[in-house]
């Protein structure tokens, strides 16, 4: 093919000064936005639609200066924004941000560099098993989680993919390292408890075993997994002839945060050669302390466990922490090395290529944002963020339960509060509707014993007590207006 | 649990203000790392295990000032990076970065915000959606690909990512909707040609095919799919009771930027309602010019497309645009939906919920770095990117052709040289290593016809002609003095 230049010439690029002057105006915004998030309305109150009919059709034929793109920020995104960052956010689960960890994925993002393999930049690779081997004393996670044993970390996009990823090796690893090649045949099982997330039926699915293959086991008064039912419906699989090779237990549940019983399965998993993956998406977090670590009791018997710094350890998303106790088990599972790939220090065997522990072959530099975390914090700093939400949320339910009109649905161990009026499902869902639509904060829902029931999730970086009480009186005000 | 603290307090966050002097510093360090990143060696010259054992085997117990975690990168980390930005990085595909791609990026990640559904902040997936169109227009894909009509496009984290999510939605087409349900049974066939990416191999193994049932076609003498044989391929597994689902062609293969004839395999495809894959992860970005478009021909028999701006359409890592022709397709194979994320928005249908074209729920805010690459550059900016590097790789080819000691192994259609010398696979091999070791630039390597070639692949931001003189006067020297 021609060119169709005959004197080519680059394009205009941004020049290292002109990305000095706007670099320093995106982080005054920054820091002013960090400021004023508070005022803001939480919930955008765009409807569908709305942001694009703002956009221009057509995309420019010319660049165009940098600080009239800029300026379309004010204009046409933030009405379209939620504030996550809000303190006055308490939907879903938080996605924590903080200085240090947008500064280090800045640095991430400068840098440019792809660390699908170890050779592409040894640092990438190397600070990232070496902070996950922090984490994983950090939390006390048995050792065979760490590199310097058979097992390791690494930083995943969210904890769906690591979901998936243990589940690959699972069914490898049941099918005697027979399904990557030949696929599989159905006589597959796994097990999560019935209020567990998603994406393990997702994962299931993607997998190729199956939704029809996965059991929801059922869950106690705290909604927590019953163990029992889980035997009977091991057992009952087994003399039906399936294979169960997958259980996913759930340290905080997104409906409810319970807390799966580790020990009683991983005695039933052990028993039965089940791969034992543990998300602790949310609350995995909370091990940073010593008082909160009771629920790794039987981690000893897990293959994987995930944990999100993104959640609730001031680490902006993305940044899931994975860990597999047999490393090995993964990178025969996800490998695949092709001549472009080759290099000495793979033959070598003596680095990881990070390639190997995950679905895609490109990667970033995620350990930077963690690392400056935890340098910035402290272990006693993180410990003291965890500690206060802690206690913001015990505040919270004690209000709820000092209450007349309101009742908990479930005693919080953590951070959220699961809660509802007592006049009915109609009632708290026109409640919901009524307090996000004020602008001062964002509440989400959830199901619970087949009640609509509100979740005050309590764990954005900036929320403080005078917040949760200003919600507590939003709240109450709100119903009774409403009743 | 108890809290183990009465007196409760947040730990010390940056403040605002500390947040704006510390992000000038790491903006200027940048805005400097521009400047000189030119000087440094290009491939890092770590051993394994270097950048680890200089970091401190415990983390800190209490908080460390910036100033003293900022100076660790240039002692720390700076020696561990590979100068992916550098202008004389020629390994395997650029990874392109901008300065409005890293501001757009900053903003992203400043704000915070998650965005897996529409109502977590309208404009992440408003805008997403219309910069997908706007690009649709500008490399001219069909209109089937755009929002407006059946299709749609998303930003992935990866092509690998892509395809996966492609052959999802073919397999439970090509099942009757009944894959995700009860699990495969081991008949589908898939098929790439010989020259593919590992991606696709990946993906057959995740999705439970079964890495027997793809079948690696032959590819002709410009390393392009015989489409001869894909008919033959077909035939035979059809004949031989397999159900064919999936063919991903590629629009510029790794080793050798091989350009599938697209026309030829989307009949076959559309006889055999196979799901045809486009894989134009690296040379998609060509199509922005009118005269590089002939290899989209054929494009219209497509169900899915890919291609990666943050390869080399100055976006940086992540940003893989992934479109679709039918999203229901894609959305039905991936949804789930549970009680916890159901909302007013979803229920209406009148929003896209991204979470549900892709694999992981959460999500960054990546369309505005790309909306920032587009509008800074404008589409003439980025047409004159793409025609500059490909005016360099014709220049550095004729340089080849006209040595007595050198040969391409292919006429290269745009920045991918394949060459080597023409005494043996040892001497290019030592000759990579030489070149390598010198830092002043970095090549890969591949085997092409059994043969080991050295791959220059032009497309670094900044590479300029300069750099690729100097880049072939040093081969040309390190040659002479190696023989």
């Amino acid at each position: 093919m021609p060119t169709s230049n005959n004197n080519p010439a680059p394009p205009a690029h941004m020049s290292p000064d002109d990305f000095r002057r706007h670099g320093h105006a995106v982080i005054d915004y920054l820091a002013d936005y960090m400021q004023r998030v508070e005022q803001l309305p939480v919930l955008s109150r765009a409807q569908p639609g709305d942001i694009r009919a703002a956009l221009p059709p057509h995309p420019p034929t010319t660049g165009e200066p940098f600080e009239q793109i800029f300026a379309d920020i004010d204009t046409l995104i933030m009405p379209g924004i939620t504030h996550w960052q809000s303190p006055n956010f308490f939907g879903f689960f938080p996605a924590n941000s903080s200085g240090p960890a947008i500064l280090g994925d800045l640095l991430s993002t400068g840098f440019g560099i792809q660390g699908m393999l170890w050779a592409t930049s040894p640092a990438c690779t190397e600070l990232e098993t070496h902070v996950l081997d922090w984490l994983a004393d950090m939390l006390a996670l048995p050792q065979q989680f760490k590199s310097t044993s058979t097992g390791g970390g690494v930083i995943q996009d969210t904890a769906s993919s690591s979901a998936l990823c243990a589940l690959l090796a699972a069914r490898e690893r049941a099918t005697g390292l027979t399904s990557n090649d030949t696929g599989i045949d159905g006589t597959f099982t796994c097990y999560t408890s019935n209020q567990a997330h998603s994406s393990i039926e997702k994962a299931v699915a993607i997998a190729g075993i199956g939704r029809n293959n996965l059991r929801l086991i059922e869950t106690d008064t705290s909604f927590a997994m019953n163990s029992e039912a889980l035997h009977r419906a091991v057992e009952d699989d087994i003399a039906a002839g399936h294979t169960p090779c997958f259980v996913s237990a759930t340290l905080g549940t997104t409906s409810s945060a319970g807390i799966d019983p580790l020990h009683a399965i991983g005695d039933i998993c052990k028993a039965h050669n089940i791969w034992l993956h543990v998300d602790a998406a949310m609350f995995g977090t909370a091990a940073l302390c010593p008082e909160f670590r009771a629920m790794h009791d039987g981690l000893e018997f897990a293959d994987s466990y995930c944990f999100n710094p993104h959640k609730w350890m001031l680490t902006n998303f993305d940044c899931d922490c994975f860990y597999v106790a047999d490393r090995a088990a993964l990178i025969r599972t996800l490998s695949v090395l092709p001549e472009y790939l080759r290099n000495a220090a793979t033959e070598s065997g003596a680095v990881f290529d990070y390639r190997d522990w995950h679905i895609p072959l490109g990667r970033r530099f995620r350990a930077l944002k963690l690392w400056f975390v935890i340098r910035h914090y402290g272990i006693t700093g993180l410990q003291q963020h965890v500690r206060y939400h802690v206690a913001l949320a015990q505040q919270f339910s004690q209000w709820v339960r000092d209450h007349d009109d309101f009742e908990l649905l479930v005693d919080p161990l953590f951070t959220l509060v699961c809660f509802r009026h007592k006049a009915g499902d109609t009632f708290n869902e026109q409640l919901l509707h009524a307090l996000n639509a004020t602008g001062k904060l964002y509440l989400t829902h959830t199901k619970l014993r087949d009640q609509y029931t509100l979740r005050m999730s309590i764990g954005a970086t900036h929320t403080k007590l005078r917040h949760v009480q200003a919600a507590w009186k939003l709240i109450c005000d709100t119903a009774d207006a409403t009743a």
